[in-house]
């Protein structure tokens, strides 16, 4: 029987696969191509991989499954997928808020302004055809030529030289254009040849752990081209860094798994963006891609076991120019990926390129630039000189460990306000502080912002952000982070106290969509966290809080947060004199910066370089940073506009 | 049934295999392992691939078995093995004359003698491991200590930088050895890291159509640990460069099969090395391989479609540093090939390495370096100045084209010497300006040197010279090239006059071997083109015959051949003043010079930009001279010492 082939449907996705039989739900979607969620990468922790089965034989109920899903979601077919083994074929329903793959993505960030000076640019040739009175070599005709004419530009004493592929690529090109031929040069080597006039092209890739951003540019001209986002592939063994690193020390061929994932996932970008840009592939001629440590490591196949374990090390921290075809990209032939240094393991080259794009390096006064994501990492500039921090902000902020959370695509409450009527009961406030709790009538929801406008099915970080901020501002959440039980609009919920925000008539799931004490918590922790590693930073430079002139809010999260209702929930601090500003894809914008001028990566380098890390664990104190970061303050403004 | 497997068992050499019915004898000789001699390809135009079918039903007898197969040697099961075709399991016997594997390979050579200063160089580090107050990465923390203690003769103003490979090398290892470590360095790049104390070693390989020659040497102190030579496995794809070219264009994934053959020779060439050697595999830290330009491209996986046709020009001529993991050698994680610079189509990167070895380009007079093989190449030196040609002058000296031609394996006739007897009929000679052909009495071969010492199977190319020698010197072979017929001695065979140099009772092989006119038109083919192109490049730059002081005569075959009768027969021109001296495998000993010596590589890229090439197709007068050098002269000298 385990040797007998399961057909399994996904619905409404369309897609199928055939399986052996015992295979688990979450192992056959991603056979399939299905994105489901993963955050714990298959081990029944995180609950996020839930579908339900329409038809077919599966394997019974597990310990994981029940504490999931409610009864009436387990009588309804209900199951989280990677616990559920094949037993026949089947067909199951994925809901929206289980697939990882409509996820709005941040590619947009400001536009690199950087003098255009790649390391590798085009130069035109154009030869005699080889005759038995001319017999010098294809290449040797072709490199002599650019030599003899561009010499001094090319500053290549040494001779011009090129590897097996580029070769292959000449011989049969040269004879096809009339030896006509652009040639794209890399200090003294060519890395690809293209017929005459075509422009090479670069590829920066911001390689984020939930989403990849890639953008294309003429690097002739820097114009951009084309920017796309996909979701990073790797989801699939695991949501967080945490969950991948553990795969791929854990599982024999997982490091090469996730490898193979995350270059199939670039190399089909570069061809999507070529594709709209309206550019061969293989013109190319150059890559940059940042990512934090943990994805730089997995993407190009380094160790991660010292890098998951304390002291957590990297195998490098320098940077790197690898071969594109030592990475699968498919593109010009001998084109380098340029890797920009990382600080630390838990500090990589997508700070470095946030710190660069937002120009923290250069600044005359002092600043902090905050990425937040599952890691956040925060640089404090004072006057240029850089100190760094990153810290575990957990996954709450992409929907992972919310009761309704989910990312933020299409159905997902993005922005929320609360109102109270007039009227309606007060209760008794356990021992509540806050006097609102008292005060006023019932609660209603005076608006819900949803991605795509549609009914909502669950909640993004930005729009639990706001409904903590909005339950704290309307008294209904105490200093101490506790929803007060009893107030109006606070319900018994099935694990404690919760606040319905969408009834199940009013969301397309037929799910009550509510914020759960739970949640609260989670958000607590991650905000606790943020705070404490900022203010942490802030003490060990040295910083007054009136110092601080500007705070640099970068990311996809960081674009789409209402910046009110961080300040609010103590996420971000309140520094007196500072202006706050959201950036977008900081990092994204780095790497263009980078590709585009060889100067911008020699001062990645001296970034990286100059950058001091504190290491939060052994910063002295930081215990009770943290828990003080974590309560929430007297609400400082009522103001609810955006 | 053209599905069904057929078992083929290969005798005496006791090798088995299952292949489709349909497959040939020759396909399936080359899926066992066993390799089958086979000049042309398979395409049944050489004759080389016959074996006996002891048991079993194959496909009917085609034109080509009865072209190169007697009606009794075909009613005793001799088959060509790649006409027959496979209808059941069968049984094969394959003469050690169709085998290609014991052949004599030529692996010494003058000792490369020069200064120890490789582009590889191993340094010791020892760091301390990464902690919490010290979390720099893994690489880093090596390169660092590098660079404080060795900086100034690392010469790294960029800094150290290693590949991934490299990088995944180094945290395990580090780990392993306490952070005790040796790192071999190439320019600012760590191509692999090693266990203290070990010695970076070097590769060097001369990589010939017919046999590969590898060289361990150690890269601190310059001895050579090892050295041992291995049949091109490309060989079952066609004996000479012209086969395998038209393999490599016309056959789909042709060239791939070749590219993969010789790396998997070569890299199984280097793991006997290491083990003789008693080394590491990953302690090769660099590599050097000249060939000829087929060769070179062959292995680089080049195109090769326009060195296959006028005018014959290579895709690159330049010299070329190609990662080992790209040729999969596995060597140093990092390490580097070599290829030194070839010249022309024909005139390869061994042709540069033999004239750095012998010295041409420094020469204080005028000096002729050949190397003979199935393409000979020649240099000639006037004072330094080089001037280099080549010819195609066939297999014939490899065995191939010759009746009972074979190479220099057991068996194999290596050296003759022919007598007369006292009285005896001497007959009317066809014209014969030959005055010894009506002397003396009966032919009696005086003396037979068989390789390996037991019964002669066949006669190999040192054997054939002298042969032909001894029939010249005797009488029986006139100026034009002819058997004498009706002399003493020269019988009627099967194609024509031939002169019996063994009889069936005292061979191997229960056949008479004998020397026919036709092998002695395909000597005389060889030699003419030889002589003609020495001649022409000795006219081509202006030298006088006087003038000629040295001719070195490299190659296996070079430094087997019997001098005087290479002389006598004309395949090397008279200098009057000349010294000829044999040097053995030039090639390999010039590639052990360049991995030794950076400077030896650099003079390689100058000589090869230096060496003015003869095309001599376009040489006037070059059919004249040709048809010159097909001639025999009158014997200059009686002498038989060798």
């Amino acid at each position: 029987m385990a040797d007998d082939l399961c057909r399994v449907d996904f619905e409404p996705v369309g897609k199928r696969v055939d399986v052996p039989a015992g295979t688990t739900l979450l192992e056959a979607a991603r056979a399939a191509g299905v994105e489901l969620a993963s955050v714990c990468g298959g081990h029944g922790h995180c609950g996020r991989c839930r579908l339900a089965v329409l038809a077919g034989a599966i394997s019974g109920q597990t310990e994981a499954d029940r504490s999931f899903l409610s009864a009436s979601e387990l009588a309804a077919g209900q199951r989280l997928a990677c616990q559920a083994r094949l037993d026949s074929d089947v067909r199951v329903h994925v809901p929206r808020a289980s697939l990882v793959t409509s996820q709005r993505l941040q590619v947009a960030g400001a536009a690199a302004d950087v003098a255009v000076d790649p390391a590798v640019r085009g130069w035109q040739a154009e030869v005699t055809a080889p005759s038995l009175t001319d017999h010098r070599a294809d290449f040797d005709r072709v490199a002599a030529a650019l030599e003899t004419e561009h010499g001094p530009a090319l500053g290549t004493a040494a001779g011009l030289a090129a590897g097996p592929a580029v070769l292959r690529q000449l011989s049969p090109l040269g004879r096809r254009t009339g030896w006509r031929l652009t040639a794209y040069v890399r200090g003294n080597e060519v890395v690809g040849f293209a017929a005459p006039g075509r422009a090479p092209i670069g590829l920066a890739v911001d390689l984020g752990t939930t989403k990849i951003a890639g953008y294309l540019a003429d690097l002739e001209t820097g114009a951009e081209l084309a920017a796309a986002g996909v979701m990073n592939p790797q989801i699939a063994y695991g949501e967080d860094v945490i969950a991948r690193l553990a795969h791929a020390v854990r599982e024999p061929g997982g490091a090469g798994q996730l490898a193979t994932a995350v270059r199939a996932a670039i190399a089909g970008l570069a061809g999507e963006l070529a594709a709209e840009a309206g550019v061969a592939r293989d013109q190319i001629a150059a890559a940059c891609v940042v990512g934090n440590t943990a994805m730089h490591h997995l993407l190009l196949g380094l160790p991660v076991r010292q890098l998951a374990v304390s002291p957590f090390v990297p195998a490098t921290a320098r940077p790197l120019d690898v071969p594109a075809s030592d990475l699968d990209l498919d593109l010009a032939p001998g084109a380098f990926v340029r890797l920009p240094p990382c600080v630390s393991g838990f500090v990589g080259a997508d700070h470095v390129a946030m710190v660069l794009a937002a120009g923290l390096d250069q600044a005359d006064h002092v600043a902090i630039g905050l990425d937040i994501g599952t890691n956040t990492e925060i640089a404090l500039s004072r006057h240029g000189t850089l100190t760094s921090a990153s810290c575990a902000s957990g996954p709450a902020f992409e929907g992972a460990h919310i009761r309704h959370g989910m990312r933020a695509a299409d159905g997902a409450i993005e922005g929320v306000r609360l109102a109270r009527t007039e009227g309606g009961a007060g209760g008794a406030a356990d021992g509540a502080v806050n006097s609102a709790a008292n005060s006023g009538g019932d609660l209603r929801v005076a608006e819900l912002r949803v991605v795509g406008g549609g009914k909502p099915v669950g909640i993004c970080g930005s729009g639990i952000v706001d409904a903590i901020a909005e339950l704290h501002r309307t008294g209904l959440l105490n200093w101490r982070g506790r929803l007060v039980r009893d107030a109006p609009g606070v319900r018994q919920g099935r694990d404690g106290p919760e606040v319905l925000l969408a009834p199940a008539a009013e969301t397309g799931n037929g799910t009550d969509i509510v914020v759960t004490q739970g949640d609260v918590d989670e958000i607590q922790l991650a905000k606790g966290a943020i705070a404490a590693a900022v203010r942490a930073l802030v003490t060990a430079t040295g910083t007054d809080d009136n110092e601080v002139a500007e705070v640099v809010v970068a990311g996809a999260f960081g674009t789409y947060l209402n910046l009110a209702s961080a300040l609010d929930i103590g996420l971000l601090p309140r520094f007196p004199r500072a202006t706050y500003r959201q950036v977008g894809n900081a990092a994204g914008a780095g790497a263009r910066a980078m590709l585009l001028s060889a100067a911008q990566g020699d001062r990645a380098r001296r970034i990286a370089e100059q950058i001091g890390y504190v290491e939060l664990t052994a910063f002295p104190g930081f215990q009770r940073l943290f828990a003080h970061a974590m309560q929430f303050d007297e609400p400082q403004t009522h103001s609810t506009g955006r």
